[in-house]
């Protein structure tokens, strides 16, 4: 089966107008997604999308559609049969590896995740069961280990892989009565205290007890607000506190100390994303407090992962749908934190971004960590009923185990044809604030 | 003055034929540029390159259009005001941010480095002379400190800044005469023997006495050209290895061991661009060997820098001129590389990264070090004369002072017809090996 025909889609949802996903630095952004479609000769279908914030979506959409001229042509089956290689073929391509990480590993994800999608579609599973029932040997030989044999040989991977199978069919169907345990986003920066209120009301119906609160502000706001959000979620729930990078090094530390009577159980992302030994000292501090590290939205490479794990780093593994180079740079490092006890808690929301770690977070409780101790998973309401065919589905508090074929990324078509951009509907007289501008 | 227009041109220059810059990662590079002019009202025009190895050069290129949206229309004067300030206007931008590094920061270098070869026009000096008469205070105000604090305080660099102050115009006085040593690239992985030969004795004529060497073929090969090298090169000549990251960190040991008899001077990029704590474990154990660790070409942002210096992982500071975020980035990394006493050793080759780096040096050496003690400078003879209408000078061994203005980046118009890429003469018969497309 030949991959014959491609398109990629700009889309962008003016999400500025209300301020939800607004941080400390992405104080403005415009939710936005790469769709790339990869079709066979026999009308299959291979999605995948790639998240944003809004302008730069067309950088990533121009560099995806140049590369897909190395798929085009060829066979589904190549990528099937030896889908390590495949992906080393494009991160090891001879000139296009001189791009670096950063986007550069966002556009090769945008790849080989459609293509993942085709396989699991060819297989008539969704892509976590693919995952699921992917023999041992074979997880192992789709991961570039150049950069992480020092921290996980590829035998040992291959053994823990391996004691998981004789419960990996009790696990499955576990996790079938209760999927992967949520937690949500509700205080925005750019949200007022009312609207904080509601989306905690919204989140709580849907049996979530475990809430994210941006912070970043100074130290007396961030403060206030916590007060104001410990106290409508009650004493039992878990807090999670999310900085997005705003802070240096002793900063975050000082900061940090002035919030530990509101018990976060985690901070995230307390400074730069690559700040390995930032990272480790901010770690030092708090531990002693009881508040964990988390990140990797923004984690460029697995190699910066196995730094943040084999060190000890973070408490919280945060895997992303679309930062990495897709499926095979996800799976390696989900087996790194298995390898070091570190809990898999992926990065949601966005677009599509929810409807993706569902998969993974299935994979890793399933058959990979093989348990649901320490995990939960990032979930947010919106962008989810009027973009895709099978939305995200909760149930106490829990995902609902999807069950469409592949990623489950199928989007409604009036949404795709109403928000490309610029030529869609919702972007008419609005052109010019959805692209590079600056905030007045 | 107004900036009114701007160009961005993808050049390309079909280097593979003759595999000069193939190392074992970038087997058929193709040098490239995306040459960004910037044009004032008045006519002058602010050039910048952007460095690759050929597909996706286009990728840049398509992304500093869109970003130039930012500058149009804006006042230099706006800029030469408070270019710390403007520099983080884009660092910063509110959804670009999303990017990351990698791409994200070469291609608002691209911008960058425009401006300030304008602000050196308007002042009438090479680059170089205005860095090192900008007041210090200056300096400190172009950075984005955000990350650095923990590692080098603005204070303490304001002060060794200010402490340089009366040496510099001896130290300016001492570089005209003879400017910072260059080192040269001969072993590429790709050229035969005798092309090496060749290689060496042209090099040899501009008085260069330091080599370079690509490693990371197999132990025996790699042992096999290095005496062959070490022999040509005579005993007293430093000699410098390359491995263009293709290693794991236990592999980078254990090869590295069965090199040391032929006393590299240093081992530049062992493994991955970002692996801080794998450069620690390899630096431990070549140190006791007397073998140093270098790297930088590809270092992401200056977050990685900081972590290499502040926890003296590296002994050679490779600055590269286009994969920071351009001047405002690279002044950062030279002041904490004086902090911490680690050489600045900037990375060349290319299209016009010798040309740029040429400045730093010379103010690193003359105003921020202070030193020419341990600093060499990549230099090679390619891409020069053909290119640049003022081509990068050698006199016994060592840069001459560049005194065109700016970064003296002006090019051949011919040679910018012909090489632009798909429409330039080079180019017709033979776009399709230019762009996307893997290896036979």
């Amino acid at each position: 089966m030949l991959i014959k025909e491609f398109a990629v889609i700009d889309l962008r949802v003016p999400t500025s107008d209300s301020l939800l996903g607004s941080d400390p630095f992405h104080r403005k952004p415009n939710y936005s997604a790469v769709l790339t479609r990869l079709h066979l000769e026999n009308n299959l279908t291979g999605i995948s999308v790639n998240f944003t914030i809004g302008a730069g979506n067309d950088w990533i959409a121009y560099a995806v559609k140049d590369l897909t001229q190395l798929v085009i042509g060829r066979s589904l089956g190549e990528f099937i049969e030896d889908p390590g290689g495949f992906h080393k073929m494009l991160l090891d391509h001879h000139q296009l590896r001189w791009m670096g990480d950063g986007m550069g590993r966002m556009i090769i994800g945008s790849i080989i995740n459609a293509l993942w999608d085709l396989w699991a579609k060819v297989e008539d599973k969704p892509l976590w069961k693919l995952l699921v029932d992917l023999p041992p040997q074979t997880v192992i030989d789709c991961i570039d280990w150049r950069y992480l044999r020092d921290a996980l040989d590829p035998a040992e991977a291959l053994e823990f892989l391996q004691q998981n199978l004789g419960s990996k069919a009790g696990r499955e169907k576990q996790l079938h009565q209760r999927g992967p345990k949520a937690y949500s986003t509700a205080g925005w920066l750019g949200l007022s205290d009312a609207e904080i209120i509601q989306t905690i009301e919204q989140v709580k119906l849907q049996g979530l007890d475990c809430f994210k609160m941006k912070v970043g502000l100074n130290v007396q706001q961030d403060r206030e607000r916590l007060a104001f959000i410990r106290s409508a979620i009650g004493e039992d729930s878990l807090l999670m506190l999310d900085a997005n990078q705003i802070w240096g090094v002793k900063e975050a530390i000082s900061h940090m100390l002035q919030l530990i009577e509101f018990r976060p159980h985690w901070i995230e992302e307390p400074t730069a994303r690559d700040d390995v030994f930032g990272y480790q000292q901010i770690g030092a501090v708090l531990r002693g407090h009881g508040v964990g590290l988390a990140c990797g939205e923004q984690v460029p490479s697995p190699v910066i992962f196995k730094q943040l794990l084999q060190q000890g780093v973070i408490q919280f593994c945060q895997i992303d749908a679309t930062r990495l180079s897709g499926v095979n740079d996800v799976m390696a490092v989900i087996l790194l934190a298995a390898k070091y006890h570190v809990p898999v808690c992926p990065h949601g929301g966005g677009i599509g971004l929810c409807n993706m770690i569902q998969h993974y977070a299935i994979w890793d409780q399933i058959a990979v960590s093989g348990n649901s101790d320490g995990q939960v998973v990032e979930y947010l309401n919106f962008l989810q009923e009027d973009v895709f065919l099978e939305p995200v589905r909760m149930h106490r508090g829990s995902y609902v185990l999807p069950s469409q074929l592949g990623w489950g990324l199928e989007m409604k078509e009036d949404f795709v044809r109403e928000h490309a951009y610029p030529a869609g509907k919702v972007w008419q007289g609005r052109e010019s604030s959805g692209g590079v501008t600056f905030l007045a």
